[in-house]
C-alpha cells in the first residue's frame, strides 16, 4: 500500500469515527428521529452534508455501525470475564458477567457517554430493535459460553422463568445505565458515584430477582 | 345545548377517539417517528389529512392526549387499590399497587393493546419523556397516598436506595408489558397466558428486588 493510499484510508476512518460519535451523541440528546444527516455532518465538522449517506448509506446502517462499534468492545470484556469464571456455578459470577461488560465499557469510554440512551431508544423502536439484537450476536461464541454459564447458574428455574428473568435483567441494565447517563448529562444527582458502584447495585438486585420464588 | 350542537360534539369526540386509537397503534407498530399525520388520518378513516393537526396541533400534543387518556384510567384503578390497602405496611400490597393498575388497564382494554410499546418508546425519547412524566401526575392526590404507602413499606431502605429500586420496578413493568405486547402481536410464545399472570410474576420479582441486601 502506498503512503498516499494509507493516508487516504486513515482519513476515511477518522471521518467515519467522527460521524459515528456525532450521530450517537445527537441521537441520545435529541432523539433518534429528531436528527437528520445534515446535523450529524455539521456536528462532526464535515462540510459536506452528504457525508453520512456517503459513508453509511441509510440511517439503519448508521445505527448498525454505532451498535457494532460498541458491541465489539463490550464482548471483548465479556469474553475476558467469561474465561475467568468458566466452570463457576455461582449465580453472582454470571450476573456480574451480564452487567459489568456494559457498565465497564461505558466507564472505559471516559467523560460523557451516550450509548445507554442510544440503546434504550433503539430497543424501544419497532423498526430498529432487530438491528441491535443482530449486533449483540457479533461475538456469538463468547455469547454461547456466557449463556450456558448463566443458564447453568439458573438451572433451578424452569426454562421459561429463566428466560423471563434474564430478559428482565437485561432491561434493568439498559434502563438504569440510561438513567445514569441522563442524570450525568443534566448535572442532576446520581444514585451512585461511579459506574462500578452502579454495577454493584445492579448485580445485587438482579441476583435477588433471579432468586425470587416461582409460584 | 341544542340537539344539533350535541350531535356535533359527539361527532368531534368520536373523531378524536378514532385518531388517538389509530395514532397509538401506528406509533407502537411502526415507531413514533416513522408515522406522519397523513397515515394517522387515513388509518382513522378521516378523509381530511389535516384532521390530526386540526384536532391535536403538534405531535407532542397528540402524544400527550394518548398518554392522558390512559393515565386517567390507570389512576382510577390505582385509587381503588390504594383505598383498599390504606394503612397496610405489607410490601407486597404496595408493589401490587405499582404493577396491577398498568397490567389491569391493558387487560381491561381487551384484544390487542399498544400502550405499553407506546410508553416504552416515549420514555426512551429525550424530547417526549417529559410529557409522559407530566401526564402520570394527573392524579396527584392518589399518587401521593400511593407513594407514601410504598415508601412506608420500604422504610427500611435508605431513601436513595428506595428511589432507585422504585425506578427499577417501574422500568420492569413498562418493559415487560411491552415485551408481552410484542409477543402477542407477533403470535410468538408469551411468558404467561394472561395479563394477570404477568402481573403475578412482576410482583414476585419486584418484591425480591426491593428486599435485596443493600451493600
Amino acid at each position: 500500500m502506498s503512503g498516499r493510499t494509507r493516508r487516504r484510508d486513515e482519513q476515511v476512518s477518522a471521518t467515519r469515527e467522527a460521524l459515528l460519535t456525532a450521530a450517537e451523541r445527537l441521537f441520545a440528546e435529541r432523539g433518534m428521529h429528531a436528527v437528520g444527516n445534515r446535523q450529524i455532518s455539521e456536528a462532526a465538522g464535515q462540510g459536506n452534508n452528504a457525508a453520512v449517506s456517503y459513508h453509511f448509506g441509510a440511517k439503519t446502517d448508521l445505527v448498525r455501525a454505532i451498535a457494532r462499534r460498541h458491541a465489539e468492545q463490550i464482548e471483548v470484556i465479556r469474553a475476558r470475564m467469561t474465561a475467568r469464571i468458566a466452570g463457576s456455578t455461582d449465580l453472582r459470577d454470571w450476573v456480574a458477567c451480564l452487567v459489568r461488560p456494559f457498565t465497564g465499557h461505558l466507564d472505559a469510554l471516559g467523560g460523557p457517554t451516550w450509548y445507554a440512551r442510544f440503546t434504550a431508544q433503539v430497543m424501544a423502536d419497532p423498526a430498529l430493535r432487530a438491528i441491535m439484537v443482530d449486533e449483540a450476536l457479533v461475538a456469538a461464541p463468547v455469547l454461547r459460553s456466557f449463556r450456558d454459564g448463566l443458564a447453568g447458574a439458573l438451572a433451578g428455574l424452569p426454562p421459561r422463568v429463566r428466560r423471563e428473568r434474564v430478559l428482565m435483567a437485561r432491561h434493568l441494565v439498559t434502563q438504569m445505565c440510561a438513567e445514569r447517563e441522563r442524570a450525568l448529562a443534566a448535572h442532576a444527582p446520581t444514585f451512585h458515584p461511579t459506574w462500578d458502584a452502579t454495577a454493584d447495585s445492579l448485580v445485587e438486585v438482579i441476583v435477588a430477582l433471579c432468586e425470587a420464588p416461582v409460584r
